[in-house]
């Protein structure tokens, strides 16, 4: 199995567009299924329209369903920081994407994202991995 | 890797019954992985059973979980329109399902249906692929 | 492919950590994925950090999304079962993980665990399949 770590600098971002780096993963690869793996217990991979005010859209969404606040039985670090371990269970950090001829068939207005609501930590890391059939 | 688009139906329909166009995708290939795969920004794919009530609950579910209204900084097509684009960080586009001897490997009471908010497009796009093992 | 169905005892727990059965599945068999599938329409499967509180904010979290009351139209079973039958939709089913030299390639904080909210169910299954590259 073709498999690769990739670093991702996601900064203070909540949303980071990973679609290029993964696209670049599968250019050359023939047709098959790339799987997106984030190895964080804080971060998922969502497939979202980037640019058209979604990043934010999606921010407010987390804040309401998981409020940065005391609530959380999970005490390490910062206030809120219970619900970063959450995230993962909403927006999980496995995605499949298909892959024809080296290129992620996606639709029009998809792109793969990480999301992160833990600011603590500006880089990220990705496994990539292909698997195609016999 | 065997790989195809079909076209669902989904009318105005939230969710949309989808398990026998897959299945019959699998029939007589053997053992292997499905995944299934909606190339759009406002669909996503889930397991659940169907005709019992759960189309209803999910429907009400996602009114809850992202009201239409006026909230979103997405605001392409008609009002409400941004909660569409969050549905597949919720419930993701992408899904795999076993498949033993050409059958589908389902629970008893699990059907894949497709979750579509936006009842702008009648039809939508599934991509099937199915990998199997050396 | 290499697929097996294990037994998982959840007891009347919401969280059970199956990552030891899976790895033990995945033990020897070199690089692929594995795909975890509960073939049920009231659990779903999830990454996240066990033994720091998380489970006891998951379990919050769930009674907040998806409250135990009368509200659903699903009404096989006890009181607030509909619930059941929505978690699914947020919590997939199905899970894919990379594996290196028969190894799970999880991050450090990172358990899979079975989310169930239907305590009465103690036993569940899960089907395990392990796919690699030619």
């Amino acid at each position: 199995m073709l498999t690769n770590v990739i670093e991702v600098a996601t900064g203070d971002r909540l949303v980071t567009d990973v679609t290029d780096s993964i696209a670049r993963f599968c250019a050359e690869r023939g047709d098959g299924l790339c799987h997106v793996f984030a190895p964080h217990a804080t971060a998922g991979l969502a497939l979202i329209e980037v640019g058209s005010g979604s990043e934010e859209d999606l921010s407010d969404l987390l804040d309401r369903l998981l409020p940065r606040d005391d609530r959380y039985a999970h005490r390490h670090g910062s206030r809120g920081h219970g619900a970063d371990h959450l995230l993962p269970a909403l927006v999980s950090p496995s995605l499949v994407l298909p892959v024809l001829n080296g290129r992620l068939a996606l639709g029009t207005w998809q792109s793969v994202v990480l999301v992160d609501t833990n600011v603590d930590n500006p880089r990220r890391r990705l496994r990539l991995s292909f698997l195609s059939s016999p």
